[in-house]
């Protein structure tokens, strides 16, 4: 076995170690930070890190690692996270099933036992002492979209190169297992020269024009077309696409709770957040009135619809995906949204397309701020999320919660540039503190000078509190709002109002900040805000919005509030839970 | 549908519901406690445990849920754990994999969508958004030793009945998937008069009768016949049955790491840890030298025999398993160890019986107490472990992390009735933070009186850290000792031993139980201890002997010092990760 393999390292022109051409390849991808934990099957391979100019994160648990992962890769395009087998990977499963389900690309790479011990099936720590090595593997296939077992050096870098692209085409997770003994073998080095191809082929020409002239027939004659962004406009990457189409259209272009960052809401030609029954009223007559809704990048989940809540009629729609499109109830598999998008700007006819100007809508003045003057009086979730429009900055990263905050967020109005960063389909608590470390650590890797900015519950927080370690220790620019009410309120809403499960232990909130390594830390600094006029003045204060660290903000919210639609959701869930 | 439902309500004699059954049943093989979090698929579930009798212990998230389930099993014999459908379950899946491997009996509780909605495979919240709702059970198959879907009200009392009953006979965790429209579903109250039967088969007499004689035959002609018992004689309840056999013949009897606490070290006949080249010279040379070893319940994993190091042939061994029995090369599959056991001790003739009294070795001497003076040093790995034997009282329980902690405990002499809680085959990190909230709160479900004490290292408890809360939460009585070493001991001995990615932040560790809740509580009391002064002092106060409540101690360690048998071992695992 030995001397095949150095008969084949002798045929390699350039050789490097597997663990040096994953990471050349990942840094190649856009990959600066790696996320994970060392453990023994992954400790040679993190050595490697340095020279390939990876930053160790050094996470404080592989779920948080993994939530991060997630977060980075939402802002920096890709991201990797390193576990060990067994008892790392299954404990980051939870967030690589949350990437796979909202689609984000994340490389998991996991250090495993050597291939002579799987051959033997040894009873080794980290395994289910049933001589079974692939099963926490076909557990993560099931939320991977490629799996790779790295076991014979001829095949690796093919095995590597095919797996991240698969990552980044699909964005969606990738699983790589990586046995102790081909961290160091060798592999061909040459190949790293060529960067791997990450072009999304062509739609067939044929169909694609068929298609766009089908669509235009049917957006020209319309009466009222309007465009409705959504989550996978973000994840499959035809942001810029969709703002030629708007830019040149002026469409009214109006946004899903998941679309929201999607498009620029500085637009005149933006209407808002259209989620069926939980939108404005106003918004929901603007969409529900058009003759054609143009969906791009739909992701119709109950939490995005408010519980399946829209009333449109598919003889009005067109909908564009990044694996089909459709039109009314033709459908076009294999015709990708992005060519489709790029020909309907350029062939569509200003001169036949009726055009409904978006009227600033009681919602859209509404979240003005001269419409949300501020008094002593406690802070409600009706009177915070329009306030936070003023505050947010262009290019701001605002990341919420599952729960109050992932609501509330529709009603404020974001800047340009601004990305909202949520788990709408998803939905496990805890997601966004993690989420938070590594979009904030994205942004500093990528010197991007945005801010990065966290609404998380106190429930929610208590589950992943640790992470602000990872915040601390890498000094990375925050501002993290904790709303303090008391527990987990959207499981109030929906069942046990007052039940004690629903209820959780106070913490001293910002004191964690001390107790995980920011004691006397002049990039830490501690808030707590009561009322209005205190968030007011905050929000305003420059040291507050300029200064560079972790901002942990304590943001007392009365226990039983919560946005108008996280009640109406709420109710459409509780509805489907106890039907038969 | 509901017609049928209603029909097959009405041939019911004592209607109750799915979750009062399920609860019940629960209550009847001990458990009082259930861990887990809320979420809106197990909410309504929720609401019937306090008319079961069932305490709802709210768990920060469910990583430490699954792990203090463990410790609740493993203390109180069986233990459940309520999730939420993808997010919980998925966060939970470390723990259950780690009670398979180490033989745990959790009941695992899934509240999923309803079965309307799995039918219509709706992309709700908690899914992949790929309307497949069994993929969560899929991945829990592979680490459950029973399946059920709770679908069907005709069904779903006997499928209950049956998962349970596995639970408890294979030892091993069971998942139950129960749909929010199945919660308040009908079924047949009346079957509860009767518990379920969780009596072991007897064995078929005449084999058994034939392999007992196989044995004796053995062991009556041995010059030099030893005991040892390992994990399973623990996990499998001969614990009742071992003590028969060897007090009665007096053979000398030594633990493994996992057996360890399986057998009474106060008695005469007790020699030691056996485990390979990392045993005490004495024990090693005691075990290695018989000529006929009974292991009862063996797991010959690496960590629990350093490294696959035991010298012992199989031509010398006479092997005792839940599920077969071994003679030299000869295998009785079917004969399971109890039944064999309970023969053995009736039949045996001791006239007929060789034993070899264990002189006190200078292993079992050197962890008397004389022998370990304090001074005012550092407190050091050798010096610590041999001290705590002191410390320890009768009964006690003594969780120890997988690390200095888990390999340390073997150069700890235990007192009669001491449990040793460990997780040494699967050995997940922060594991032992969530086990000791759970044994502790199974020990005052069972009035039961012991002290729960943790041994846990710095890295490790960060990562489940915020558990604290729980055990304030419940006002649980633990004495907590947080080993401030600066890092992944573990780690660094097997690869890296000055490697950033083995560092940590550094917390101000007591500061945590006044964050999670503890600030102000009388219950609650902090310890900061640097010598080995101040560790003896410490050890002998009868107010932190006796007192109630949480008793959170801070213990300064040396970074670079390691309990031997972890050097070894950890060397051992190096080894074979460089080996091709």
């Amino acid at each position: 076995m030995a001397s095949t393999l150095d008969i084949r390292t002798q045929n390699l022109k350039k050789p490097v170690t597997v663990a040096e051409y994953l990471f050349n390849r990942l840094h190649q991808m856009g990959v600066r930070s790696v996320h994970g934990l060392p453990g023994d099957y992954n400790l040679v391979a993190l050595d490697y890190l340095p020279s390939c100019n990876l930053k160790w994160v050094g996470s404080v648990n592989e779920l948080n690692a993994s939530y991060a992962a997630d977060g980075y890769a939402r802002v920096k395009g890709i991201s990797a996270l390193i576990t060990t087998f067994g008892v790392g990977e299954l404990s980051a499963i939870n967030g690589i099933a949350g990437a796979y389900s909202e689609m984000v690309p994340v490389v998991h790479i996991v250090g495993c036992p050597n291939t002579a011990s799987q051959k033997n099936g040894l009873m080794l720590h980290h395994t289910l002492g049933n001589g079974d090595f692939n099963v926490f593997a076909d557990m993560s296939a099931l939320v991977s979209c490629a799996v790779a077992k790295l076991n014979d050096p001829a095949e690796i870098a093919t095995q590597i190169d095919h797996t991240l692209r698969e990552c980044y085409m699909q964005s969606r997770p990738v699983y790589l297992m990586l046995p102790t003994d081909m961290i160091e073998a060798k592999v061909e080095g040459d190949r790293l020269t060529q960067p791997i191809d990450l072009r999304e082929p062509e739609n067939d020409e044929e169909k694609e024009d068929y298609v766009v002239e089908v669509m235009l027939r049917y957006i020209h004659a319309a009466k009222k077309p309007v465009v409705l962004a959504d989550a996978c406009s973000i994840r499959h990457r035809v942001v810029d696409e969709l703002h030629a189409f708007i830019e040149k259209t002026k469409l009214p272009t109006f946004v899903t709770p998941m679309g929201k960052g999607a498009v620029n809401e500085e637009l005149e030609i933006f209407g808002g957040v259209y989620v069926g029954n939980a939108s404005h009223p106003e918004v929901q007559e603007m969409v529900e009135s058009s003759d054609l809704v143009i969906t791009v990048g739909g992701l119709k989940s109950d939490f995005n619809t408010a519980g399946f809540s829209y009333r449109l009629s598919q003889l009005n729609t067109i909908d564009l995906h990044s694996y089909s499109c459709g039109v009314r109830y033709s459908e076009y598999p294999g015709v990708k949204m992005r060519g489709v998008l790029k020909k309907l700007t350029e062939r569509i006819d200003l001169s036949q397309l009726t055009v409904t100007p978006v009227t600033p809508t009681q919602y859209l003045k509404g979240i003005e701020p001269t419409a949300n003057g501020a008094d002593d009086g406690v802070i409600t979730q009706e009177w915070l999320w329009p306030r936070v429009s003023t505050f947010l900055k262009k290019n701001d990263i605002v990341v919420t919660e599952t729960g109050t905050a992932n609501f509330g967020i529709w009603d404020t109005k974001f800047r340009e540039g601004v990305s909202g960063l949520n788990q709408t389909l998803w939905g496990s608590i805890g997601w966004a503190v993690g989420a938070c470390q590594g979009a904030a650590l994205a942004n500093k890797d990528g010197d991007m000078n945005r801010r990065t900015i966290l609404f998380e519950g106190d429930g929610s927080f208590q589950l992943t509190a640790q992470e602000v370690t990872t915040m601390i220790r890498h000094n990375l620019d925050i501002i993290l709002f904790v709303i303090c009410n008391d527990g987990y309120t959207i499981e109030r809403f929906i069942h046990g109002m007052d039940a004690e499960y629903n209820d959780i232990v106070t913490w001293d909130y910002k004191a964690t900040v001390d107790v995980f390594g920011g004691a006397g830390n002049p990039n830490v600094k501690k808030y707590v805000v009561k009322t209005k006029n205190e968030l007011s003045t905050l929000m305003k204060e420059d040291d507050f919005n300029n200064r560079k660290g972790l901002r942990f903000v304590e943001l007392y919210m009365p226990r039983d509030d919560a946005p108008r639609s996280l009640i109406s959701t709420a109710n459409a869930a509780a509805a489907r839970n106890a039907s038969k």
